[in-house]
């Protein structure tokens, strides 16, 4: 691949189309709080949700799925386990996961559970910009589940993070950046409502494993943050808070088309010099 | 009963206003994605919901309610447990309880689960196409928590299931079918952005729940089926995606008339030589 | 303090400067119905939750919070034994902490478990009437996770119990009240609709968290049941049903103003003699 072969405005689009043609099966071991609107991302989008997440049952059902999404948000030893085999079952199974390592850095358990997730080597790691750099070994500040970092405190952490780990790095919040440590582009868009709502990280990483599915790691974070950034910019437009815009938000996933993508977002090159 | 006694929308009209006069609680033992718009559900509706699922407490609890219903969603062994603890309890207090097969046909721990709960007789089965008839045997198609397979499909699997079982099966989908293995009704209404809001299908088992406590089984599952067709059918008028639908939808629970069944729903008796 | 130092408007309005200021952090330890709309109501009102309820690491997560809040709703025994250690660990680390005992007298295992956390000292207990009741040792009849009862039938009973127990104790419903045993406020304001959305008494335990990390336990749950009270009042104004009155409440919460509260709540001195 060369330089060029970044995630475009033009790319998010024909992956939306493909990933809606294929309606892809997404297995989410995700948080309780999360899973609702998980769910509800998913199927209107264009994907199919399934919550699985019984030890007795998690490797039976990866070979049947397109791809997996791993969210440790309300983590206990019994699902940590359960993740476990998931990600050893895709690994096995050749389907593409998603990890999000929610709360990062807040206590010994979850960042135990975090790095030997990590090392079962997901597809694609998205995370927000406190979570990002307590993975890469900086100071991250995190406060509860959101980070008081910003994305372009974590930028060279997350460029880092891809080129040592062989996988694609995601930080998203005010702007998102991709990358897989050779290639980066930032996605702007969205609507200041959003971190308002609880789940919307957690509701990106799913999106990211269903367009995994359908294309490549870096193309399919790039796409899911440019549907999140388009939808949420249509749904701001409407929303007289955080509920009316999760509700906006949704319906907005749904109805979303190629134009909304290209008048509602940006999608840059970060120049190799900034990533690294 | 005579062949005449089936439901219609005069006898669903009177099972409503007898539930809401009721207020029955409903006993929960449901799944985590699904928690949240089963109470919202059977609140709007008229009923009263109450989420209790620990071993440690569903026997003592099933006999101060007036319905169960257990749904397998996100199934694990202790939850498991706790269903067959309820289930038992529900039989020996001849509670009315609803069994939701939720993807039946995926992994061999959730197919033994259900078909171990379906063995401890629930006054009402209600599943999708693909779920019936994996239970009924056949090679369903059960592709996440959708289902491939149609209604009509299954009808007459459900049919030989609820005679061989002596219980009442419910199959939903783009239109229902409800039948004791003898008597068999078909409910039509609804709107195709349903199937895109995540827990209908687990809402409306809860919801049958809610009508067994007042009125017969077959009876039950067809008047929460009308009564989800009349509020999908209303909601769609407004929705502009999923998410306006779901509010809507709730919305519409709560206000649902008498007439508005009568003119967004359609009752068809099915023909014995169709049925069997 | 006097007994002229009662919550009032114009206290409440500056505890709502200061909370939104202070964007707190509270941990949630809940049950799996109300975790989104805790999460989603807080977010909004201006704090910052976090849903962490592992026996593996509430201990080490608690000094790092400003205030708890532990809902019995969906009690299993793993999950108290988390509630146990998160009381311990914030009474050590000082850190205030709010107990919802959800269905309180529906069974001997919830029964215990909640008189077990309440031995361990919350700075606030908050329940419907008829939980409150059944605690003070009455004949609460508790109907799922209603009540029967009624906020003056529990008031001397909650006044009872602040006073032997040296907290403060909410009774929410119609109207609420709050008290500390020699001082109680009522609060008036609200809608009808508010009952048939799940989980909001136990989003209001979570809020009243939130302001007790800014304020006393008094003024705290003051303060959050006056700003649900406001919220719930605008919302009722435009909602059609529970589902968009959900909504409308939630960014009523975001965009609440001083002169809201002025304008919808009524706080008034319980005197001592209807209180005692």
């Amino acid at each position: 691949m060369t330089i060029t072969d970044r995630p475009s405005l033009g790319s998010v689009a024909r992956s939306l189309a493909a990933m809606r043609r294929a309606r892809p099966l997404v297995h989410n071991i995700t948080n309780f709080v999360a899973m609702d609107i998980s769910a509800n991302v998913l199927l209107a989008a264009g994907a199919s949700p399934a919550m699985v997440h019984s030890t007795d049952e998690v490797e039976t059902f990866v070979p049947l799925v397109d791809a997996l999404v791993i969210n440790v948000g309300t983590l206990q030893s019994s699902s940590l386990a359960a993740m476990r085999l998931a990600a050893l079952a895709a690994g096995r199974a050749g389907k593409p996961w998603v990890l999000d390592p929610v709360g990062m850095g807040i206590t010994p358990f979850r960042n135990r559970g975090i790095v030997d997730l990590l090392a079962l080597k997901p597809a694609i790691l998205r995370g927000n910009a406190g979570e990002i750099l307590a993975i890469a070994g900086s100071t991250g500040v995190v406060r509860g589940v959101d980070s008081a970092a910003t994305t372009e405190d974590a930028t060279a952490a997350a460029h880092r993070l891809a080129a040592s780990e062989g996988i694609v790095v995601a930080v998203t919040g005010e702007y998102d950046i991709v990358t897989d440590g050779r290639r980066a582009v930032t996605i702007e868009g969205g609507h200041p409502l959003m971190p308002l709502v609880t789940g919307m990280g957690c509701a990106l990483s799913a999106l990211s494993a269903a367009f995994a599915a359908v294309t490549s790691p870096l193309e399919a974070a790039a796409a899911a943050c440019a549907m999140f950034a388009a939808a949420g910019a249509l749904a701001g437009e409407t929303a007289a808070g955080p509920a009316s815009l999760r509700t906006a938000f949704i319906d907005a996933l749904y109805r979303l088309s190629a134009e909304d993508l290209t008048t509602r977002v940006r999608i840059s090159a970060l120049e190799p010099a900034t990533a690294a």
